[in-house]
């Protein structure tokens, strides 16, 4: 859960930061919002718990159980939820 | 969790890829909607555990467990609902 | 969370089957659409774990647990805003 | 989970019931917002368990366990997020 | 989960009393939005667990567990989404 | 959950904190809304329990624990779906 800095501190670390991984929520097709999905709700854990090498250590852990495999499901499908809204659900 | 990559190698992978699992949102009915929502889900687990056999060994585990089921089943909500949506309803 | 299919075969396999349970999600009243939320929870359990008998058999160990039965309850909440959503909150 | 019915049955079920507990998601006030939300909270609660004898014997387990009351005012919040806007957040 | 009210029983409470703590949805700022969200929170808590005694003796349970202090972070959310939506996101 | 107040009561302290810590959900980009909704979800913990000491004693136990770490990034999941909405997408 961090530190908790306000709103501009966190803004003003997104806007230094040299690592621009999200540029836009909008993707050419389903599967590329999907895979957006994806790396969104690895960041959030990444935010939390920035280690990697701790990250990949947890691995087996939460690999191995359903329970963890469906609440990791679940975020997923929350951001997908967002990034499909942002793609006006690719309905061309 | 995975490995965090950017936004962008997530998307450059599910474009290379020459396996397209979600060419659309849109279905012709609510049901096949509610399959789609499924399939969402189960790709969800599959993106962080993509061993199949690890998979099919956990299955007994959580296919018994009435809060894995309730889990499950409140992920297929949350992709349905954004399914749904995708369909305006399939209000015609 | 079953064995992970495309997209297509789920969809298939709903156009296919003789078993229309969900032709439509538009209901006549908000208490028809609370039902409607009901079976689509349902659902979500049962193509988890298709064995009826298996889910009789864990009905006494999550209909007497709080926690099981206030997370069901959020799964029918999920999909009932759908619904709602879906019938424009039946506001004639 | 109850059995599986389908969603004709269940309405159906709603459809002939002489107990009609949701006229309408339409409240004057977003206190009276919150009070319907409670409500729908509990039927999805006695939908999976209609023993009112059994619920009341529960009550003691989750009514002093934090983490059951905060998940049940989880499924409130988001049943209060669709009266919300069936109500389009009552503004006049 | 207390007794299932119908929802005008709720409704006709929730008019009859006194207590006006939710006149509207409506707020000057993000922050008082924020603000309004977890009051929203914590009376759906009350609902479920009104006496404030009890509560108050269950503090050090869940304001030390990390995993309770994440769950009543995610109901805040879902309620300050609901307000936000009711306030045009602050967009002046 | 901390003691109930009216709504009122919340946004008067909001009001006169001196404290603006969240003055608009707008931001440039969605990388920034990303880290507004980082902030969020924090914030929502912070509410609940104010002492920052505490928190930071809290982390080892959470930041190992992958389902901690994957219901924080549901949290982040939720708020990033309102600043996401409140920025219609960054769809300039």
């Amino acid at each position: 859960m961090g530190s908790i800095a306000t709103a501009d501190t966190h803004e003003a670390e997104a806007r230094d930061s040299s690592d621009v991984w999200l540029p836009s929520l909008i993707t050419e097709t389903p599967q590329e919002g999907f895979a957006l999905a994806i790396t969104l709700s690895q960041k959030g854990v990444a935010t939390t718990q920035p280690d990697a090498e701790v990250r990949k250590e947890l691995r087996p852990e939460y690999a191995q159980d359903p329970d963890s495999l469906i609440a990791a499901s679940h975020v997923v499908a929350t951001h997908f939820q967002t990034v499909a809204a942002a793609n006006d659900y690719w309905r061309k």
